[in-house]
Order: C-alpha cells, then structure tokens, then sequence
C-alpha cells in the first residue's frame, strides 16, 4: 500500500516528503517530478510569488541509477523565498518575537479556528502550514503515482471547465482535443472562446480587490475494472476519490460522472446500459454518466471527477473581521495575492487521484517489483478476455 | 478511534456489526437505535421490502444495565424475509446450485464489474453485499455516535431538498422549522409543496417503470471549534466527510456550505467575515457559506454537507445489457423495486456524518470514560472564554 | 488486507466477529472452525467452564454455498452459560444493580487499571471484556485464515515446549512427529515424559492453590520467500508477528528462532549458511536458527516462534490486594478457576500468527479471488525458480 | 495521534524523517535530538563508520522559534560519507552500472530474501535500506517523543544487562544508579565488572573475526496508569511496545517485567500485590514482575521491557554462502564491521518505546496543544485520587 507523509511551511525552508510502498524497478527520474511542478505553477491570475518560485523537486533517496530500489522515496522541494524568512520562519527559540505576531484572522482561511484549536498566540503559526504552498508536494508525490500508472498505460490528466461562473462549452469533444487544447491554455480550459471569457472574468475581479473560484474535472483512462470494493463503506472508490480530492484546500463539492445532474434525471437516463464488444472480447458502455464506478468499484471506462473550487480566501478588498488580541474590528484585506488558482489546483487534483488509482492497483495486484506487478496484472487482462 | 465493521447480505440471516472505540459510560438503549432503523424505512415510493422488514437491533454486547462498558458494542439486525432465503444465501455448500445462477447484470449496479473483480459466475454473490441493505447497519452505529454527540448537546439532522428535480424553496426559513416539517413528511422534506411535487413525480416514475433520485442535506449542530485539522491531507475534515457520505450507495456529488456555487461566485461573496459577541464571549459569523468548516478544520458553524443521490438502478422498463455467461443481449429490467430512497439515504447520511463527528471529537478531547470526555471537553470550552 | 473486529464478553450472550478481506471463492464450512474452537478447550488443568462451553461457531454471513463471496464474513460463537447470567449481563437498564458490584481487584488482572481507565466502579465492567474468552473468537478467525493459507499448502501448527519449568526435550526429533505427539497430549507437548511431568507440576500447584504458565511454540510450514519488508519499521514482520503473540492474554514474552539465545552466541553459531540445491532449484539453509525471518522478511525457511505465558492470575491461594470502595486490604481468592491455560494458548497463537501471514500473503500476492491470487501465486513461485 | 515515515539509505545523501501528530507548544531544539544521535554512537566494538558519521539532525521544519507548531515536523540527517558514495548510490540513471553489482548475499541479513522480494539483480539496492543505519533516523523522532514525555515527566532510560553471555549482576540496585553507571559505560551497562567482562568477550570476537549480540532493558517511568487497552487484540499497550523493539534490526526476542521466567514459576511468586498509600492516595506495588501492565494496559509502576539482539551479521570470519548469480558457493567475509552493536541498539530502542508511551498518552488525553494536554492531564491525575 502507497502511504505518504509532507512537511513545510509556506515560508519555511523548504518542503519535505516522504513515499512509502512504490515498488521496486519503477523508472524515475526528478525531471518526470519537476514537470508537474511546473504545470501547477501556470495559470492566469496566479500573484508574483509564482514568479519567485520556480519548483524543483530533489529526489534524495529511495531511487538508485534512474530505478525505485523498493524502499521509501524521500523528496525535498526548497523554497526560494527562504532567505526573506530565515528569521521570521527560524526554528531557533533565540529568534523568538524577532516580528511582532500576527492577530488578524483572514475569513475563509483556517487562521480562526486554527489558532484556538491549536492554542497559538500567532495566526503565522497556522497560515504557513495550511497554506496552499502545501500542494507542491502532494503534486510531487502525485507524480511518482503518474510514472507508476503510466507503465500500465493510465494517464491522469485534467481541464478547467469553468472559472468564475464562465463554463466550457465541450460538447462533442474529444476527449485527446479537449487535453491538448487545455494544456496549452492560461487556464487548463479545452475551450479557447471560454478562456477568453474567464481571463475578463479573472480581470474583473482584480479591479475590484476580489477573487473567483471554478470547477475542474480529472479523467483518468485506461483504469481496469475492479478497482475498489462495495464490501466494507471504506473500501468504495469513488468514496475514496471524494476524500482525497475535497483534500485540497479551498474545494466545496466534489462530483463524480455527471454528479449532481444525476440527482435532477430519471433512473432510464442515468445508468449506463452494457454491450459487449466480441472482437475485443469486453464489456463496455456507449455511454459514461457514472464516470467509471458503480458500486464503488471501476468498470474499465474513464474515471470522470469533477471539484468545486472556491475563490482565494485573500482579497484585496477589505472583509470584516475582529483581531484576535484585542477583540477589535478591523478590515481584512492584503496587499498581493492570487486571484484565480484553479488551473493549478487541477494538476493538485490529478495528482491526489493518481495516488488513489495507484494505491488500489497495488492492492489489487499485489506485487513488490514492477516486474511482480507487470506479470500479475496480465494475467488479469487475459482472465478478462476469458470470462 | 472509533472503528467499525459491518458484515451481512442483503437476503442473508442478518446483519452484524461491530463498533469498536466507544466510551465507556454512554448510556445506550436497543430503543436509541430502533427510532433510527424506522427513519431509514420511511419514505414514499419504497418498493415491498420496507413492509416486509421492520428493522429492529439487537445489541448483544458492550453494553451492561443501559451503560456502555468500554469495549466493543455488538450488533445485531435479522433479516425477516430470511426464511424464504435460507437455501438459496445457505453457507452449507451441500446447497450448493440449489438455484440457478444469476448472470444478467444490471446497469449502475456493481453486478458487471462486481463479478470481474472476484471471479463470481452468479451475480447474486455481488448484489447481496453491494445492496444497500447493508446501510440499516450504518444507520444503527450511527445511532450509538449520535447518542455520544447528543450528550454534548451535538446533533446531527438531515433533510431532503430535492427529488428528481423538484426543489424544495427553503429561503427564510428556520433550521427548527424545516427539520420539523421534514420529520413529518415521507420526502424528509421541509417544504410541504415542494413535497406535493415530489409525489407527483415519483407516481410519474413509476407509471413510466422508472426511477428518481435527489439531494439531501445533513447539518450538525453546535459542533465546537477546532475538530479535524490541515496538518496533512487526510486530517482535513471536509474530506473525511466527504469520504463518509461518498460512500453510501449511489452517492455521485457531495458539497459542504454553498458547494459548487462557490465556484461561481466572488471571494466576497463566499468568505464568511468574523465578528465578536462580547456576552457570550465568542467569534461568530453571520453567512455560513462555508458549511462550518475552513482550512480543514470546523469554526464552531452548523456543519452543512449536501449529497446528491442517482435514481435507483433497479428499473422495471428496460435497459440494454448482456448476459455474462452467453454474451447475448437482453432487456433488463426488474417486477418489484423501490422507485425513490433518497428520504432513505438522508438518514444513512446522518449516520455517516455522525460517526465521523464522533471520531474527531473523541481524537481531540481523548477519554475512555464519559466522565473524562465532558472534563476534558468542559476545560476546553472554559479556554475557549479566555481567548 | 485483512481485517478484523471481535466483540462479547465473558459472561455475555454471545461473541461476535467480523472478517474483512477474505478472497472470494475460498472453500469455508463452520467445521473448519469448530475443529480449532475444540482444540482450543483441551488441556490438562483447565477448570470447570471448559466443560460448560463446547464452543460452535455459526458462519452468518459472507459464506454461500460453502465458498466465501469475498464480502466480510460474520461469525457468532454463543456462551452457554448465558442462562445463568443473563440479568447480571444484560444490556437493560433496569436491571441495574440487581447484583452487587465486585470491587475487589485480582493482582495480576485487568481489574485495578481497568477500572481506573474507564472510570468504572464495578469490576465486573472490565474483567468481563479482559478475560481470555475473548480468545475464542480469535481462534474462529485464526480458523479462517487457515483455510485460506491451506491452499497454498501452508500450514501453521504449534505445541507446548514448557510447562512450570518442566521442558520438553525435542533434540533430534521431526517436526511431523512432535506435532503429532502434541495434538494427542492433554498439554501439548510432543515429549511424553515431559508430559508426565507437567501433570506433576500442575496436580502440585491445584493441591497448593496456585497456578502455572508455560512456553509453546508456532511453527508456519511452507511460508513463501519475500513476505513482510525492511522498508519501514512496521512493516518488519517479525515485528507484526511479536505484535500478533504479545497481544494474547497472559503473553510475557516472545522469541523468533533460538531468540534470546542468539544474544548468548558468537555470530558464527546463530547466522544461518546459505545453500543453493540445483535440482530444486532453490536456496536453502541446513540451519534454521533465524526462525524463518530475515531483514524483516520471511526467507522460505519454517517460521518459528516461542511465547512465555504467565501463570493464570485468578488463584485459589490468596494474594493481597485493597478493595476499591473501602480501600481495605483483602485476600484476593476464587473457588473455581483454570490451573494452566498454556495448551489453549498455544492454539490462540498459531490463529494470530495465521492471520499475519494470510494477510502478508495477500498484501503480496493480491488479488480479490482464490483463482486470482492463485495465479499471481504460482506466478512467483516461477520466477523464483528462474533467478 | 503521532505516525512517521523515515527515508534514506545507508550510504545515500540523507535521511530524512516525517513525524505527524505531535501537539502544538512543545519546546524543541535540535539539540534535543542531537543528544540521543550522539548516545546512539557510542560503544564499543563498533567498527569505523561511528568514526566517519557524527550525526547531527536539522530540524527544517514544524517548529518555529523553538517550539512545534502544531503540524509535521520534518527532519534531515546528513550522511557525511556521501561524498564516497554519490556515484554508486546516485539517483541519476546516467550513473547506471558505474560499478559491478554486488551478488553474494551475506548469511543473517536481508540480501538474499530482499533481493527475491523486490527482483533486484544487485544486493545494494537491498542493504542500504535494510541497514541499522536507519536506526538513527529513528533515534531522532524517539527523541522528540522524548521531549513531549518530559513536560508530564515521564522517562524513557535504558541499560545493557548482558554482552556475549556476560550478564551484569544488578540486584539490590537501585534504578538511578544503574542508569547513572551506564550512561558513563562503553557497554551502556550499569555493572563495572560486567562491563569489564563484556570488553573481554567483543575483544574476543574480534580476534576470532566473529561478532557478538547480547540484551538490553528499557525502562519507563511515571507513565500514568491506563495507557493502551484491552478492548480489542491490537489495543494491548504490551503488544504495541513489543511491535515497537521488535522491528529493530537483528533483535530477535522481547519480554516485558520478568518475560520468560514467569513462564517458569508458580502463579502466587508472579503476580503482584496491591497496596494503597492512603498519603499519597494512590494503589501502588511491591514487587513489578508483570513490568508495569496488567491485562493490556499500564498501571501505574515502570514499564520495562527487555530485547535480545543477535550478533552483527556481517563477519569477517567466513559463512557458507552462494553466489546468487552464478550460484556458485563462496564463502562470506568482510574487511570493516562492527563487532557488537548492543549500547547502540538500547538507544534506539528508548525510541521506539518514547514512540509508543508518546502516541498512547495523546490518545487517552488528546488535545491538539501542549496547554490543552496538561489541562488533561492534570484533570486525570485529581480524578485518580479521588477514587
């Protein structure tokens, strides 16, 4: 079973995580790392700070000559902003009180609650690790899940498919177009004419000091049926997807194949009838509104996940809040932030469902090499093909 | 940590479960679980199975003269049309074949992928745990966390808003209210007319052989500040939540607060901004768009998660599927279903909603007895004063 | 993975478990269980309770037709004392207090931390779920596993080496001619003269009002190369297996291979010489004294392992101790109890350490049915062959 | 609750540690840590890489001007013999094969089992994770347990009573003394003549080319009682420890109180009285054979716990092996090792355990802060004299 721990701060010296249970043989390289990173830094609207950062994962163990070794993956993301918070961040209790605390909590942030349920004083003490800036690691480790699926042919990928209330039009779109497009676009989005819409959306908001959230959906291909289990509440992989995706900061819903429109439709428009195809020898569907799951298990067509993402909690224009301290009102606004990160959290998100589709087929077909793996899973194809 | 196991086929014997982590102290009656069971089998447009089977629990252990002891609490829910079943769901394999096997799967059921996965040749060694028979389980170790919450004056309330399509208008409307009138109804729902329109549309399913869904909504009332945490994904509560109502049958969307129409409108518009009563010496707010949850972790707001549920799959007018034994085509379609559950799942979502509440409480205020719980709980609600 | 929960108390109506993760289409009848269940109540020096129960499992759920479906499988084992407990055990409340509370602690039992934990003021609340009839249910599971194991023709057998300090002596003898000296012996043991001895020192403690305890031995036959791993600390399965044996009642120590011995050793005497058989095909060792484990990983030699067992706590002779009311010092005696429990340890344990290897077992060779795993199985124990 | 995940490899660049769920406001400075990595190297019989390696940790993030934040704590030790080895344990694939493949597996290690396991072709890929150079990873975390125990005072010592045979002779002595004289000790061994004895024996070893294991004993003292629980199998605080030192390289046996020798006494010299001090109002004990916990769960006296380590497995005298290539028998040697690594292997067991006590104490007392702890803690320890 894949399992992973991340550490770091915002403005700490750098992030830090560790990837237990990938198994042995797996080509890896930080470069197949360092392109995600990247991807999850794009994005129109995104403030300066991704203009300082340029992320570069280190892979500092757990791979030996280009090849997992079968132990933990241990990776390191440095923060270039460190030199700025060397003090401020120092884990040195002689640098204590170096800057006044922080006492104003930001709405729509953990800063509130997280300093009363941690008994802090400083509302730095909480922003920094329920920062965002948390996802860089999470989409490094996502990743290494990518180079694994990939070598069973699984792709993950990811568009926007709104931001600001302003929707893709998609229709009759392929789904390899739709990536393409998206993947050359400010704003993840398969659809140019609605990229359009949202830069002047994004654009809006900026002038007036404000933000805008959106809605991103994440396929996943080639997944073989039998993912997942019905036999214990825990074990259902949709379930299992919603967990890991409403894990990323800021996202509010979380819908699987056509969602919520499910709920509006009758049962004879919904369910997805089942023909068998003799040449290929497998079952398969014309149509995809479960989005790849039923009964909590994979049926061999394309996971579909879509999230709703929120507008950055960090405006420009001021929001009531009362200091922490004192207990006075004040205005919360900030000088310099996003205005849009839903182009980013969508690679977040394809990394959180890489982990999840990895992790269930190792479970499922067991293995501690790529090459134990390799062997079981076409054994499986081929009982397929016979059933 | 609570943790729990529950076991039993849909046409089997009974249903079992095992709830491990409880306190010991909670006082716990068989009846505290029953009033549960019966809220499940409410609802209009249920098929003949909800007459046939009155729910009652057994608890036949962990509990001794009304007080839970600490250890494991036992379940137990026979099923009543057992007798009928007792040959085909024997575990005596001289029974063996006694039936003919099922192989016509039926779209949005886990039959198809169910029988991939674990190598079945008769569908019905699927369908019986698949069936969210198994959530009257649910709904009874929901009950016992509910009993623990309600002893911190915690409750968890669920209503209906809406059914295939038909949208209950609730605007202005007091939670007391609502849930009142939803208690009432055979659609859990709030809005007597929205009610009428409901009925109507499940007698329209049903003339047409078909089926509905809906949405449903759960709110936990006065939960403290600070459960659950943005330490590392898998704390953040949202997604344990999520994780939770993901998981019961049928579920296709969840979203906390406003949800998705988060993504469609400004940060201003969604941020909850922050004041401070004076007398009762507390942060509130007066919006609560984002469901009592920010960064991970719950602000002391009434918990709001919404799920919307597809129309049951089970259909009496035809779908297209294919036999798995002779490959051949053929109608699938069923004499006797439920045309509509989503009332039903309104109360499995509570049950869900309630353990998870349950669990993190019990995580940040420790404890092994209720008197440790209420001291521990007591001293943090006096610090929360002093903030 | 598998998984498990029990629950029920000594005196209770019944006890209960669930099974999680057993394959799909293993062949299980409650006879297999019951033949452990029986086991398990033989043994010289029990007391009067042995005879009372004859303990019968019923398989109630996750079994049809004599296979498993690959759901969580139910398992009931009813006390047939309940009769006579089933005020003094009820989960009313209304029988509240119909018997006095015990409040005089036993040294050496739950009692005094048990009551103190869980803020109890009755003993009867702990001893009931401390007691090691809980056991019983561990060793229907244990039964399961078996089962499961038995098909890949791995066998896990045990006896008793050490009764009182009176030793078997094995030197020079078989494995198949120990075990089956052992399951004809009222102790376990597979040296008969030892036997006689143990009788001795058990007769001489029941004349004396004492107790004694004992060492046994599990040793798991066939167990492949390659379960278990170095890669995180918890994953070492010699480690999993001490934590497996530690956890039965009265359990004071555990030892892999020559164990404490191979602290007392040069390194020349306890490394196991590597060997290579070239029409097997198979590495192999003359020496066993590892026990089966290597780094954490089993190395394809028998898994050996050995736990102290105390003596049983409940004497006839008394021990002081205060009761917990009064805070008076008293004698702690009873009238009825076991005078060794060394042999039904034994069995307990061969279950717990059953239960690792299936799960290591799965955890490696996957798979969701006994034809998957049995593919991917034979799969490896090729490639073993070609290295 | 506290987890953790550790990274790295015996001759890699670092390694790198995780540790989740400690409480917020503890006071915590590298050189907490760097103290124990520091005992962790002293002892003699070690061979030249405590020489190369003075271990340091950098706490690089999760504690701000001295004091933890609430969230992971990240840890980095560097190897400071990576400069040697930078090529041969290179990430980068371009280095692949840059020296010959090491296949001849060393008798009493992980190399052969492993490199079946993880279909390896080069034994390196396997011996740089197995290596006790973990260990100090380990150390490092233990020693943050450590620091949050001391604030509730509670210790974690340790003591070697027995190198090769030669056992420290320690009766009537009391447990300051003993730690005092061990913690001056090359052999970490409160008795001076044993000590004596024991250079003796390694010395011996060492000329022979052999090497030498032997047993250590961890103490832990003012652990409250009712920590761990006998609820379910996997609760027992017993079991938990034993999992704990089990999973240290080459030990091989654990007890706790006197283990194996209550196996071999009569139930009335095992078992330990309870007493009342009505001064300090609390039940205490004489004697502490059962080690500090009865029927799974602390009570109140030290816990202590001992381990058998077996002898360093790398000799420079030679072991029977075969080449795993040519499946030619050579025989095993090597120029450089440790001869005994006992003092070192009782550090890293007072980790294990601080782990353990740590984790188990956050359960029962939860809380997210280091105020909110003590505020529980506190409640508990009035609540236990009330009794």
């Amino acid at each position: 079973m894949i399992s992973f721990l991340t550490a770091g701060e915002s403005h700490g010296q750098l992030l830090l995580g560790v990837i237990e249970g990938i198994p042995a043989g797996l080509e890896l390289a930080s470069n197949d790392i360092n392109i995600d990173l990247s991807r999850r830094q794009i994005g129109y609207g995104r403030g300066g700070r991704m203009r300082i950062e340029k992320d570069l994962a280190e892979i500092t163990c757990g791979v030996r000559w280009g090849k997992t070794m079968g132990g933990p993956i241990g990776l390191l993301i440095r923060n270039k902003d460190w030199v700025n918070w060397s003090d401020s961040m120092s884990p040195d209790s002689s640098l204590s009180g170096c800057i006044p605390p922080e006492t104003r909590p930001r709405p729509g942030h953990a800063d509130l609650c997280g300093i009363i349920k941690y008994s802090h004083d400083d509302i730095r003490n909480v922003l920094e690790r329920a920062s965002a800036r948390e996802t860089a690691m999470r989409v490094a480790i996502g990743a290494v899940a990518k180079r694994f699926l990939a070598v069973f042919s699984i792709e993950v990928l990811s568009h926007v498919t709104e931001i600001g209330g302003e929707k893709a039009k998609l229709l009759n779109r392929q789904l390899d177009s739709i990536i393409q497009d998206a993947e050359r676009s400010e704003f993840r989005c398969g659809d140019k004419k609605a990229g359009a819409r949202m830069r002047k959306k994004i654009d809006e908001a900026k002038k007036k000091g404000d933000s805008v959230g959106g809605i991103f959906e994440i396929i996943a291909t080639n997944v073989p049926v039998g993912l997942g289990s019905y036999s214990q509440w825990d074990r259902r992989f949709n379930a299992k997807l919603s967990y890991a995706v409403m894990s990323i900061q800021a996202i509010k819903g979380v819908e699987i194949g056509i969602g919520f429109e499910a709920a509006r439709r009758f049962g004879s428009e919904v369910h997805d009838a089942i023909y068998y195809d003799k040449v290929r020898r497998r079952f398969y569907r014309k149509t995809n509104r479960a989005g790849g799951i039923e009964g909590g298990i994979t049926n061999g067509e394309n996971i579909i996940i879509r999230a709703a993402m929120k507008p950055i909690a960090t405006l420009y224009s001021p929001l009531d809040s009362v200091d922490i301290k004192t207990k006075k009102p004040f205005k919360a606004s900030v000088e310099r932030s996003d205005i849009c990160a839903v182009p980013a959290a969508s690679v977040v998100g394809e990394a959180m469902i890489a982990v999840e589709i990895a992790n269930a087929f190792i479970e499922k077909f067991g293995g501690d090499s790529m090459t134990e793996i390799k062997r079981n899973y076409e054994g499986y194809l081929e009982y397929i093909k016979e059933i």
